[in-house]
């Protein structure tokens, strides 16, 4: 054990004189491997692949040697492994030549949780004599040889030795990456899980919307097109371009966000109920939680894609007749409809309230953005999505209410007993907005504050902990 | 002094020879304290609660044990002081078991600025023989707990022992944090006023919008509600939900535009007049400058909103009316208005210079993004933020002079001898023009660059300064 | 050589035990100089500058001394060498001083790549016994002096010597700066580069719609200006406002969206053709590819300004007065347009292909900004960029396809033979997706998949490469 680590030493310093020349081995010549090694080799480092059968490697860049592994790694201290991890095993036979190495394993699986411990970790059983670095598997070949380094110029890296992470992170920066370190060898999995993942966080609210979507549609479709079509023989159906959507879009809006606000109402109740922020919560409550912000993404998305359709209501040709009909029958009628300032501060006020809570929404969407709410410390995070985002919903809720209008009382409204589709749309934010102001009550906030400042009803310490009232309680 | 120093060598030895069951000893059993011990427990840390009543203290994870504050000291070299600042003087009491060790102050205080000295400092006053990190009190305990870290992952960090730093920065990342490294023990006290500050530059800018806004209302009414109703019987208060709004709106957004580029202007003309710019400006103009860019995005928020009030225009039931009865009124009287090429043009023009304004106004807005900005050098921020800035605010004042057209010439505007509000919103931006316009002129701008670049005007160094042309001189 | 080693070791060890006091030295009394030194001072360090003419340097703060550059030199192991380039040679005078120091070049210059090695590089050759750090050259002046760090808190810093970069980031820190390793010092020519840029990436992609817009312009005059003018005696100039702005808009964000995806598509078509995708692209190729995402941001500002000029269609004073003649006509030939259902699906459809791809358009800006680009790996940031992005080029295709609806195959649209500008902006468009539709046949889809996975077809190991399917391929 002593011979290789002094040799290594003694390796290790004439590598830190000698700044200009260092060389680094790549094991396998397949894409990835022949990318990075290209990349270092443009950045200075002196490149070496090691290879199963190196005769057959063609297409190097001059200097690059292409040898046997064996001869490869006794070139460097420094080994990429740009291995399938099913071939990994041949490596336990050049367990003498990788002793006190620094071995970088790249591998991704083509699923996630593959196996049940992390190609790296897996690296680290074969191989115990050298150091395991997790590196540069979040990196792709393309954006290596085309430096087009767009998307994510982070490179996660991992390992227990701190000397051996920091020389992978060293090449990292030199060949324009930005290295991120993640820790000890067991973040691995996560490293190798990530590049695997198609948005996780936002599966939940687009099947969802998805979902409310369809139900929607239908129902609209029923309303608006179908009894028209059966009871007055009109044919609407060029309201699927925009009529129709123009009503599902708002009332996904209004109950998305709704939905963002409900988790964490429920989450009191139970606190309140169970008198102790300790215990656990059901999954689907965690689950729901945590992707409240992506709820709120798409219900942004949706109340965006409302705004449009509304704001182009007067170029359709479908409302410029309707308008141009209407004039023109007040005229052969020969009467002038009145001015009702009531309907004008109906109409106002609802266009008004729709145009600021799609103003705070926009503000919310911005402020959910990763580099500003970096900015922001908990304190204004909770001010913004917490106050705002209820003045938000009030706002949208009210505007839904004022857009009904008087209409809510007139019978005429209901076609087949199913009533317009804002009125279900109402459902939902009206329930949260009610709970909300029910909690919001002393008789219910004091005692969950309490809770969640770490007061427990039904322990032993509870007495104690009310005599702190921060968060650092003795 | 030797000895504590020698044992705790050996102890790190150890700690690092044994990455997988590192011990961290946590003082306080209160919220915050809880949530972080079970959060580095669920990461792989081995972690010891120290209490004044270890019997009382319930509900831990199994595995976790809770001694009282001697023993738990003892079995860790890091312990982390989740207790308030009052209760602190205890420590002394254990000097002799804190010594060489590090010891983490994750306090906040309720008030900023409530004590002269940071609780870090007066913690490494009252055991001077242990390491002291600041540290974790920008994080939330929800945020522990739930694993929810939208806000800021940002954990800052500060001390004055390079290596105790580093150990506390490994465990933020291994729980899931971004250490963020602040200096020294002397970064304590900005470190703990971060999380009690609620969007400190905003202040100014938002009081002063509401302090304009207030006016203009008041003014608005007179003109637009009042007048009508006490001169014509006229029911306007319907104006007031959109109508009054888009006349203060595009008002306040000219108006906060300009102020973002007036102080740049009063402190030219102050490096003018003293010949130098190395004498202080005044506070007032120091702040102002420093919250030019809040300023510019409250500006754009009002923009925001005037170009969505303008845009419902067409959908307004008020305006539909309008427009229906002067179509009837046409007919009626069998004159139809003829095409006016010249009012074509106005209308057209003051539409198109509000729209390229607008644009620019929103590319300034996404430019003032963090990530954005850091991805310009300050060639191109100076670039965008001054001539693209100077660009928007001349094309807002065009729209807005095109806007009044005709009409600043008609005297039935005046009422109760009132201009129209936006005649009032013109002075400022075409003041900050005027004098922007002034200071380019090669008589005013040759001097002040050279002031700019370091030349005095009653110094015996000004006349070597002039050798020189760039920012190094010699 | 062994001496000033032990000498300087013994004066860090000095430092270290001495926090509180630091000090540094600055070669250079110039603006950037003071500026840098006073902000040092303000945060602890003791600051003393170093001039050809010490007594005749004033306005210092008081603490901070003006020596001659050896005396200053004696003083700290740290100097900033705050002078021009040209002006270097004469610290070969003081190397006995220098030696084993660390010294800190912060120079800039006046053009990129003005000489052939960087400035640091040609310090550390005139005193090759110093520790060269390159820093601080990105910040400016004006920002450490006023403290406003809006724009880039990123101060890029290499160097050889691991712990002098290490020094010199602790004191970027302190000051308020985030220090940013890029590695050796051979990155320094990049650093010194850095700051004279002005959008190096955004030339090609505004050049190219600068020169679009003119043609479109001239062509649009031509058919909408010129031609009534002529074969009418209309005056149309009053279409220069909007109209005409709202013809070119959308034809040149279509086409500049198409543009987007066409290198690729050429790409595709190169690496089918060579069998292999080792060989280099062709320059103007490979700067295209390196530009798509200006383009794109590009396009999305034409398509945002012409969604703005849609909007305000039914607000301006032509249109409304176009209706309404409209109207009037009708009543006064006293027959009425009939609804027409057809018109009706064709207005709203165009409509609504327009808002949905407008919606995805703005979904694919904000996934470029680098905080969100940041946050997806590379499986989510193709399925955007690609996927999404190919459907909204469907989309906008589709939208001016329904636009022109029925009138393509009518001749009066013709004016002097010119056809509406909108049917110019799809031929890239069309061709685009008809070259897309081709290259994702499996006949030609599978091949280049496997070349892209390393697959060569003239080539020795493209057998054994056909063996592996991922990207690490032994």
């Amino acid at each position: 054990m002593e011979k290789p680590s002094l040799k290594e030493t003694s390796f290790a310093m004439n590598m830190n004189s000698d700044h200009t020349r260092k060389t680094v081995c790549v094991f396998g010549t397949g894409d990835f491997g022949r990318s990075l090694g290209n990349k270092m080799f443009q950045c200075g480092y002196s490149v070496v692949f090691g290879s199963r059968n190196p005769e057959l490697s063609g297409l190097h860049p001059k200097g690059i040697e292409v040898l046997s592994y064996t001869e490869a790694a006794q070139r460097s201290d420094l080994i990429i492994i740009a291995i399938h991890r099913e071939h990994y095993n041949f490596l336990t036979e050049l367990a003498e030549e990788l002793q006190g190495k620094i071995l970088v394993d790249i591998s991704n699986n083509l699923k996630i949780n593959q196996y049940s411990e992390s190609n790296a970790e897996y690296l680290a059983e074969l191989v115990p004599g050298a150091k395991i670095v997790k590196a540069f598997n979040t990196i792709s070949a393309w954006a290596l040889q085309s430096g087009a380094l767009d998307a994510s110029r982070q490179a996660f890296v991992c390992g227990d030795d701190k000397e051996a992470k920091q020389r992978v992170m060293d090449i990292g920066r030199s060949i324009g990456l930005t290295p991120m370190d993640q820790g000890s060898l067991k973040a691995a999995k996560e490293i190798e899980n990530y590049p695997l993942q198609l948005f996780p966080m936002w599966k939940f609210p687009l099947y969802l919307s998805a979902a409310l979507c369809v139900f929607y549609f239908v129902y609209c479709m029923l309303r608006e097109v179908i009894y028209p079509y059966i009871q007055e023989e009109k044919d609407n159906t060029f309201f699927l371009a925009i009529s129709i959507p123009n009503r599902i879009f708002p009332g996904l809006a209004l109950n998305l966000l709704a939905l963002v606000y409900l988790p964490g109402i429920i989450a009191a109740i139970l606190q309140l109920y169970r008198g102790t922020k300790y215990s656990r919560f059901p999954n689907w409550l965690d689950h729901w939680m945590l992707c409240r912000k992506q709820l709120g993404l798409v219900a942004l998305a949706f109340a965006f894609l409302h705004v449009m359709y509304t704001l182009v209501i007067p170029i359709r040709h479908y409302v410029r007749w309707k308008w141009s009909s209407r004039i023109i029958n007040q005229i052969k009628n020969n009467k002038t409809d009145p001015f009702n300032t009531t309907t004008a501060w109906l109409s106002d006020s609802y266009v008004a309230l729709g145009i600021l809570g799609f103003f705070l929404f926009v503000l919310l969407g911005i402020t959910s953005l990763p580099s500003v709410s970096n900015t922001v410390n908990w304190r204004e995070f909770r001010f913004v999505q917490s106050k705002l985002g209820y003045l938000t919903l009030i706002l949208c809720t009210a505007h839904t209410l004022v857009f009904g209008g008087k209409r809510f009382l007139s019978p005429s409204i209901l076609r087949w007993y199913l009533p317009s589709i804002y009125v279900l749309s109402l459902i939902m934010p009206c329930t949260v907005l009610v709970l909300k102001f029910i909690l919001v009550m002393p008789c219910f906030d004091q005692p969950l504050t309490r809770i969640r400042q770490g007061w427990e009803r039904n322990s032993k310490v509870s007495k104690k902990a009310q005599l702190g009232n921060g968060k650092n309680e003795v």
